[in-house]
């Protein structure tokens, strides 16, 4: 962030989303120190009731943060998973026999109508029920069995940042804790967000390169593919620029005929596993003469065109994730702000929304 | 189609394309008739080993499709349901517990190796596992225990048409036959859709509005969405136009913002409970003033400024989707004719995708 007096401050546009970008690593380590025990102690008293599928239910921002859990709960304990599809319970009825399934549902406030009635469906259906929100007072912590408190404090910016990064590392304690583990790999992210937010400089130059830009495409594999969903939902909610994310491998089976030197690519290379099965995407897309930038590991970086390099050095594939889309908020951001708009002032979107 | 020497008719752009199209009230006709028997046989033999969660694995139109399953399972049967993310067995080696678990992968090809590896890594696991394929002898169908073959006959266009309409019939007999149903409300589906292809012309006029566009978004709630994310892919791989498709509730959480009045949206609207819960979502788009255009009941079409009327008299609101779909194929077919593109030569696709 920029220096700047309270006053100058309130005239920026997109003040509001700059400041809880830069509260990240204060809440992250927030819910390192405060929030890990008791999050640890739902993980057990789940785990002792040894859940046999989990289903996740979640809209938007919380929905790309399921999607993070899903990963982690698939290749971290070796559990089915599924993301629901709400409207077969709240227009449909749908009343599916729970034994044994434990339904997350994921809420920054908490308050969606639809949330809430399907996360009492599931509770009645013998669901195991856990709430992941920034409100512990709020009816769907209310209805939920259980509840994780993300402790990212208010949220006053349409664009989700804070809460964004905090479910993550919430959804991380609790799968490890649901597998005995302590989220050891966690205590390097407070630090390392800290550092990511200190080259806004960097991102600003990244962004000039999409000034003009009228659509892009957001492709991952693994870990990563939240942070492509997510990274194209916060540039869609703030600069409008049609934004597309796909798996890499699903980007091969289609989306990629509009993939040429107008529709610029920026990839999200995890560190690990993810980032390997990506290689042959990549590869492909130099082929094509795409535009690529990559936010990942410094040496695959330093092929491309430009990109943003994460530290990668003792960062565990699962938790670069919270990293990851720190430089992503940031593009959306600076994108917006090169583009005249304000990231503050999305067109149409209130703060809960009351889906029904 | 219009009436056209095989000599002229070799010579149109997307002549391939326009053929498959025309091919689907034979091939549902064909399933309907020999198809019919093996699949509620297969449904009947899984039905007795009684699973208690499914998985679907599939990728691009397929993946669609899987969705559309998705949906049945869970309102018709009231089977919890996922769909796998897959890079977690073939990067991450996840190998997850799947007794009692139904695995279905829905390919047209069956060839692509690492739906080949999940399905037989899902095998191992103790899952059920059951393939969906055009082809019976495929490496997939090999690897499964069950099959269930979607007759399209050789597909040749590289955007799925056919086999999609053919991958949703069969899958919704095979979900019809787990409850001991017969199926009977797709009897229509035949003639239906020899009807809807009947009115190309009017497809055409509706073609000339995106003929500019820069960008679309398709909206729809329950068993429509399926269809709106399938014809976002149909449009992206024929015309190039990005497509963004989202469920009514999620477009409310945050890309409103970007529907304006050069944002076109295409609303697909079932006749039934899916329909209903969408009407809030028209009213809003209505109220921006935003370009809509509805795929849908004549009497949802008449509120709007244009659109395509389904036939929805005696048509059961879950097997609509098999209809809804044609005129969108239709319309990336006309748009990408109009863009002077040729809807038979997408600029990256191979029909077998590699992906591993």
């Amino acid at each position: 962030m920029t220096a700047a007096t309270p006053d100058t401050l309130s005239e920026r546009p997109g003040r509001i989303m700059a400041r809880e970008m830069a509260e990240q690593p204060a809440v992250l380590r927030r819910i390192l120190a405060d929030g890990a025990p008791a999050i640890r102690d739902v993980a057990r008293r789940i785990a002792a009731r040894a859940p046999r599928f989990v289903l996740l239910t979640a809209r938007g921002t919380s929905d790309n943060a399921a999607l993070y859990a899903k990963y982690l709960l698939e290749i971290r304990l070796g559990l089915p998973c599924g993301l629901t599809s709400m409207s077969t319970t709240t227009a449909y009825g749908a009343r599916p026999d729970l034994t044994d399934v434990l339904v997350v549902t994921v809420s920054q406030s908490g308050g969606s109508p639809d949330l809430v009635a399907s996360t009492r469906a599931a509770r009645e259906a013998d669901a195991i029920t856990l709430a992941v929100t920034n409100n512990p007072d709020s009816p769907l912590a209310g209805v939920s069995e259980y509840h994780i408190d993300i402790m990212a404090g208010p949220e006053k910016a349409l664009p989700a940042t804070k809460t964004y990064t905090a479910s993550l590392l919430a959804l991380y304690l609790f799968v490890e804790g649901l597998r005995g583990g302590d989220g050891a790999p966690a205590q390097v992210l407070p630090d390392l967000a800290e550092q990511l937010l200190a080259r806004q400089d960097e991102v600003r130059t990244l962004a000039a390169r999409y000034r003009f830009a009228e659509r892009m495409v957001i492709t991952s594999r693994g870990y990563g593919y939240p942070t492509a969903k997510e990274a194209a939902l916060k540039l869609m909610e703030t600069s409008y620029i049609p934004a597309l994310s796909y798996s890499g491998a699903d980007l091969l089976h289609g989306p990629l005929a509009m993939v040429d030197n107008v529709s610029p690519v920026i990839a999200v290379v995890t560190d690990g596993k993810g980032g390997e099965a990506l290689q042959p995407v990549l590869d492909r897309l130099r082929g094509r003469g795409a535009d690529l930038v990559v936010i990942g590991p410094r040496h695959q970086v330093e092929q491309t065109s430009a990109g943003f390099a994460l530290p990668t050095d003792d960062v565990a594939e699962e938790v670069q994730p919270v990293l990851e889309i720190i430089p992503l908020q940031l593009l959306a951001y600076e994108v917006t702000i090169a583009r005249g708009q304000d990231p503050d002032a999305p067109r149409a979107l209130a703060k809960v929304t009351p889906t029904r």
